[in-house]
């Protein structure tokens, strides 16, 4: 295996929060410790099944996922650095989990305890599936992070229970997950045992869907009842989103023909990073078509400035191409953190800057305004702006918190914050036969396996805030290797020096984004790559309705707000003057951040005696401070824009 | 009774399409003559009641009021011109709607075709109540119109059953309806029939409001089944908006104690209405004091500029001061409609212009965008602005269409229209002692009852295109009588003159928006008042966040729009030139109109390769077109925008 460690300022930080307050914290929750509006119960519920704790099931039917996320987390976390007294804890609660597995393997406490005779009965919206594949996933990386094996065993053990009840074969169910996640739990135990029963099972749930009426046939078989109303409903889905209920689980078409990103933004990118790996598995040139098809539509027609996507709460899902309301939409951190892992997998599989500028997009944009830099409240829907007073007013925009909240009833967000920023170094670079490809530019030091042979490399950086990247040989003298960066797609003039010495850019390979340094590497060689990174106006495309007349403020890879604490009330007056040059500023509160100043002008309105009235607009000159976006709402509670109309 | 003949042009053509093309098309409709997407079936349900025909019941629980609501246009329309025809039409259902009527009075065909032994049973759904409001509103429009009174014994009958089950003693159910509308039609059909018992109940219903808990207790009774789900709910109005389910029916609190319109906003409306009458009635200083407050916290904090209310559609109901979105709203026609009649019920009681102004502001923008020039399509929400791509693919925007639609399976919107325009003419005058106030400039002629005799007045005018008036004495030489004008809130310049001598400013006595001309009246004698209409631009209070630094257009009571098919597609774009003068046209299409020459910037987007690029924003000089809001997408369907960014 490939040793990286991260050494990136910024990065260290966020680890730092996630290992010391957050994986805390959620155990805190988890266990019932930490006074929340809505208990977890989720260890309870597990103490419970275990026989070790009397008691009644809590929580929504996929409560048992938020532990399983949490156990991920804690083996990422214990792989990079050692922790006893986690793993302890860990090891305690594993012994539980093991301890609830029924004999055939079943394991999933909501129906063990609650419905034990409706176990495989409502696989559209009842999650034990989903909740399965978060266990292979969580099993997978606790047994990468400490070697040890028990979980790994549990979740063996359910996976075959599954491939018993669910496949191609006439005795079997014909079913899949309304939720999808299972797949790539599957798929990431295939590649740890290398069992092939379980890439195969992946496979048929990736391929079965779409292709039978089984969801309607288990509906009918269960009275029309709905899990969520308890009474009958119309058809499945029926208090989803307002499209065909099978674009909601995106089982409206086989899932190699689909084309379109619809439905639940989680639920699709799960699977979508799902088709990718197993397409490469399966050498599947038609499914990982799909997924390119997917993937295009998703970032060029779909996807927010921020890396966020899913335009509507109804559903919390896909709407239109180009449907990108600014105040409504839901924008969930757990879907950039899904679409990061699926355009991570596209990006294995081919190698192209625009995978990564997603990602970076999405990472340093959305997933990191879903936590508070105290790491203990968190969002769940980002929006493009936010008006406090008309959040909690209107229904429409309810869903928007303008405060981060402490925890949720249906926690899915913090945990997968968790267990993404502890997996934060297998994002940085990917090797291929002799190419080294450094995707991120997180400050790090890497030891990597090539064709030629391994080769250690630190890489230096002060990113997000600094362009200036430098990497360094520090191990694989004499050894060809091809380096590759990638230039960002916010980068609009950059520089390259091998030991001092420019290297004029005509002579540079480049490749999907990516330039070349081909060469036979000597120990302490350097690079000194320098993207410049400037403030930048950026527009949406026309058919962005929303975006009409304004821009957004972009610096490298993060995008930047105003807020009303820095600028006042009334926050949708200001105008901003694009050819205007932003004054950058260092700001040593929160983790540190670089402010910008702006020319703008204050359409300024009037509090009146009359509702309407002739008009006065008072324009005046202001200048307006911006943050990066992943930082809002971390100095209190007010307005926030990040579309702002251009002057 | 007072006459009046109406003799607009404008309005004229109005009350032709409602009798030429509306009242008839709606027959077809009530009568399953014209085929809809859901037939209403609404005349069949009494055939059935009535024992005439065989047949199950089919529609909505309150299905019965679309065929009140009809009846009480027709008893409006024949009332103001003989038609045999209709009559006869009219007079047949009457005798099966008096055929359906049970022995004790009840009826209802749901309730005796579909749940006999369920009647009473659930007052917050199921319409009982509200429905019969309706038949009483339509039995004394009847009864007027044509003199004849079985449709009114029918009314009576039922009040009478009414009476029966309800009231303040104690063996009686305490209960009120979920949905007002019987206040209003008992305090009518005490008014006609002078039974005192009628004035008592609406006191009953409208006092007992919010004082018991009624409504929970029924929840109980039915097994807190929802009429709506089938299924068992939480709590009432589970299903319906997001405050404390009191606040969508308006039982949070006894209605005299109630300061802001929340929840439904027709129900509130309707209520209102009916509140203002029987304070007036009833000489209840209070209870017409917190219509006051009501009807201010209305129209100065949730009130469009259209004269519509409803913010959201989730529960179709009032927010909170000052949230008014465009693009989300409901703004249905309905409730201008009860807006409407509640204001004219406090104008009646105390003539102030400001009622005057909220009439108007409502009847000629948002009731007549409601219908289409042709009689026979419907808006049942209005919307600020609209984008047609944007209406399909959006949830939060999907209750909006950019199509009138011929009917709707809730069909409360189309008849609603029908009897408020055939009862145009009780909007324009009203008589108080020796004083005669014109509210609405609606060309006329007007036989008045006043303490001095009768008088009979012609208003001729060109509204709402023309804001020149001329008023002529026909009948009343030598009366004494004080005609009070109303200054519109749009009127920014007036004069008068009296038979062609104009009148000094100063001369004249002002009060509460109105100027006064009291004198002793000669035949002949003339009033010329000409009010200044030119084109304005309007902002909205500052605490209108959706509205900061946009302003709207008006001409006299006219707010206008622009469409995409005078401007071009990506209307959001345009900014306009306050500072401009707009150039008026006279247009022959449609009913004829005025249209606006706006000078305008188009910020101009670009399709872009990338969803999101750096700036450059194209600013091209242009002219936007704007026509009257009420007649939007009556010329096909496309863009459409009231609040316009200013330059």
């Amino acid at each position: 295996m490939n040793k990286i460690r991260i050494k990136s300022e910024f990065w260290e930080w966020y680890l730092d929060i996630v290992n010391d307050r957050l994986i805390p914290y959620q155990w805190g929750v988890l266990t019932d410790q930490i006074a929340c509006s809505v208990p977890s119960h989720a260890v309870r519920n597990f103490k419970i099944a275990a026989g070790v704790m009397d008691g009644e099931f809590s929580g929504f039917v996929f409560q048992d996922s938020d532990l399983y996320k949490w156990l991920e987390a804690v083996g990422n976390s214990l792989g990079y650095e050692k922790n006893p007294e986690l793993e302890a804890r860990a090891d305690e609660i594993i012994g539980y989990i093991a301890g609830a597995q029924e004999e055939d393997g079943y394991l999933n406490t909501y129906f063990q305890l609650k419905e034990p005779d409706k176990k495989w009965s409502n696989l559209l919206e009842c999650h034990e599936l989903y909740c399965a594949g978060h266990l292979m996933e969580a099993a997978v990386a606790y047994a990468r992070g400490t070697g040890k094996t028990r979980l790994l065993g549990v979740a063996c053990r359910l996976a075959d229970c599954i491939d018993r009840v669910f496949g191609w074969e006439e005795e079997k169910l014909h079913g899949c997950p309304g939720h999808q996640e299972v797949e790539l739990g599957l798929i990431k135990l295939y590649e740890y045992t290398e069992e092939t029963s379980y890439l195969k099972l992946a496979f048929y749930f990736l391929e079965v869907r779409g292709q039978n009426s089984f969801f309607e046939e288990e509906f009918e078989r269960r009275g029309r009842i709905s899990h969520w109303t308890r009474g009958p409903v119309d058809e499945p889905n029926k208090y989803y989103n307002q499209y065909p209920y099978t674009y909601y689980n995106q089982f409206h078409a086989p899932v190699r023909h689909q084309t379109e990103a619809v439905g639940h933004a989680v639920r699709a990118v799960y699977m979508y990073g799902a088709m990718a790996k197993a397409a490469v598995l399966g050498r599947d040139e038609e499914l990982f078509d799909a997924c390119r098809t997917l993937w295009e539509n998703i970032v060029q027609k779909q996807m927010y400035i921020t890396g966020s996507i899913g335009s509507t709460p109804a559903g919390e899902a896909f709407t239109r191409d180009y449907d990108l309301p600014n105040d409504t939409n839901y924008s969930e951190t757990c879907a950039s953190i899904g679409l990061i892992r699926f355009s991570m997998e596209m990006l294995k599989a081919e190698p192209d800057s625009r995978y990564g500028d997603v990602i970076e997009r999405a990472l340093y944009n959305t997933v990191l305004a879903g936590m508070a830099v105290d790491g203990r409240h968190f969002f769940y829907v980002n929006p493009m702006e936010a008006v406090p007073e008309i959040c909690e007013a209107n229904p429409e925009r309810n869903h928007i918190k303008t405060v981060r909240q402490e925890w949720y009833s249906c926690a899915c967000c913090p945990p997968n914050i968790a267990r993404t920023i502890t997996d934060i170094q297998n994002l940085i670079y990917s090797v291929s036969g002799r190419r080294i490809y450094i995707h991120q530019y997180i400050g790090s030091e890497m030891e990597m396996k090539t064709e030629e042979g391994t080769i250690r490399i630190s890489l230096e950086a002060d990113f997000p805030w600094n362009g200036k990247v430098a990497l360094r040989l520090l191990e694989g003298d004499g050894l060809y290797a091809e380096i590759a960066l990638r230039v960002p797609d916010w980068c609009r003039a950059c520089s390259l020096s091998i030991n001092g010495v420019a290297v004029k850019e005509e002579v540079l390979d480049k490749e999907k984004g990516y330039i070349f340094v081909k060469r036979i590497w000597k120990a302490e060689d350097y690079l000194e790559w320098d993207m410049e990174m400037r403030p930048q106006f950026v527009q949406a495309d026309r058919r962005v309705y929303y975006n009409a007349g304004k821009a957004a403020v972009v610096r490298g890879p993060l995008v930047y707000c105003i807020e009303e604490m820095d600028n006042g009330s009334y926050l949708y007056e200001c105008r901003v003057d694009t050819e205007c040059t932003p004054r950058e500023e260092w700001e040593e509160e929160l983790s540190g951040y670089y402010s910008l100043s702006l020319s703008a002008v204050r359409y300024q309105g009037r509090i009146q005696d009359k509702l309407y009235d002739r008009t006065l607009v008072h324009k005046k000159p202001v200048c307006l401070k911006a943050v990066p976006y992943f930082l809002w709402n971390n100095r209190g509670q007010g307005e926030m824009v990040t579309w702002i109309p251009v002057l």
